[in-house]
């Protein structure tokens, strides 16, 4: 969480899903679109800062891993390891807007270079703690950094939780 | 948006749809499940805080159906009520939720008498601002306030927006 006044470093929005699907790479002229897919779990929509660097991954990764933000088949709150639930992780750079007049700007997101490699570094910490903490079933899937996001969503209610750090 | 350090009164998040459903009534042992559907446009998750009130409704409605949030089919980015889009509107209390420790604990959020009546003069509203601006192919479909949001969502890139007020 952020500390009072500071402005936020990263910014997580979640969702929990029975299934999830991103197309990782558009349908081209002699090639059909290609997609990623989990079952169930949560989708971690993810957008980076100016200012941010990967001091920040360790802890926003073990939070957002650990948090109870999913439900259990028995209705209790649990945490996406506990559940255990696969992760699909999708950078979401739009979740930095802020509005001006009609429009939405995005002055406060990081360059492209850097967040897309705080982005492969999350992804990559995702996968150690995942793969460390729960079992072989689940799986950690994500987007292409800079690409359309084009997703597909099956929930059995989303629980839509915000968490900026 | 809130002024500089006031907390807010109300949290949207904001995607893009081509398609969603909402389960409005769960099956029952003599009755199927109950749903809405949008087809093109925007899917609003919705949370009031403690201290909303009636007066933050005009300025909320008007700016999320103002702002342009959706991408036409010629790239650009439009409003919903623009593109012309369906509204798809969903009660989501966990937008409100703070992490203490690994649990999320709600407690800024508005009575669940108080965010009945917002949920429902909100809705209202957004009808009433899409009705008197678009064509009749768009509509406004919503979720019922405290029951779980059973929801399916098909997107070209959700372009996921937080706006707080």
């Amino acid at each position: 969480m952020t500390e009072k006044g500071r402005a936020p470093a990263a910014r997580a929005v979640l969702q929990q899903c029975l299934r999830a699907s991103l197309q990782v790479k558009p349908a081209e002229e002699h090639s059909e679109a290609q997609s990623v897919q989990i079952d169930r779990g949560m989708v971690i929509y993810v957008c980076f800062f100016k200012g941010a660097t990967d001091v920040i991954l360790p802890k926003m990764v073990s939070t957002l891993l650990n948090l109870r933000l999913c439900e259990s088949d028995s209705g209790k709150m649990v945490s996406v390891l506990e559940l255990p639930g696969s992760l699909l992780i999708v950078p979401q750079a739009t979740l930095g807007g802020k509005a001006k007049g009609r429009a939405m700007q995005y002055h406060d997101n990081i360059s492209k270079e850097d967040g897309l490699r705080l982005y492969a570094a999350f992804v990559s910490l995702c996968e150690k703690e995942l793969t460390a903490a729960a079992s072989a079933e689940v799986t950690v899937k994500h987007g292409t950094y800079g690409n359309r996001q084009v997703l597909k969503l099956d929930t059995n209610g989303p629980y839509t939780h915000l968490m900026d750090f």
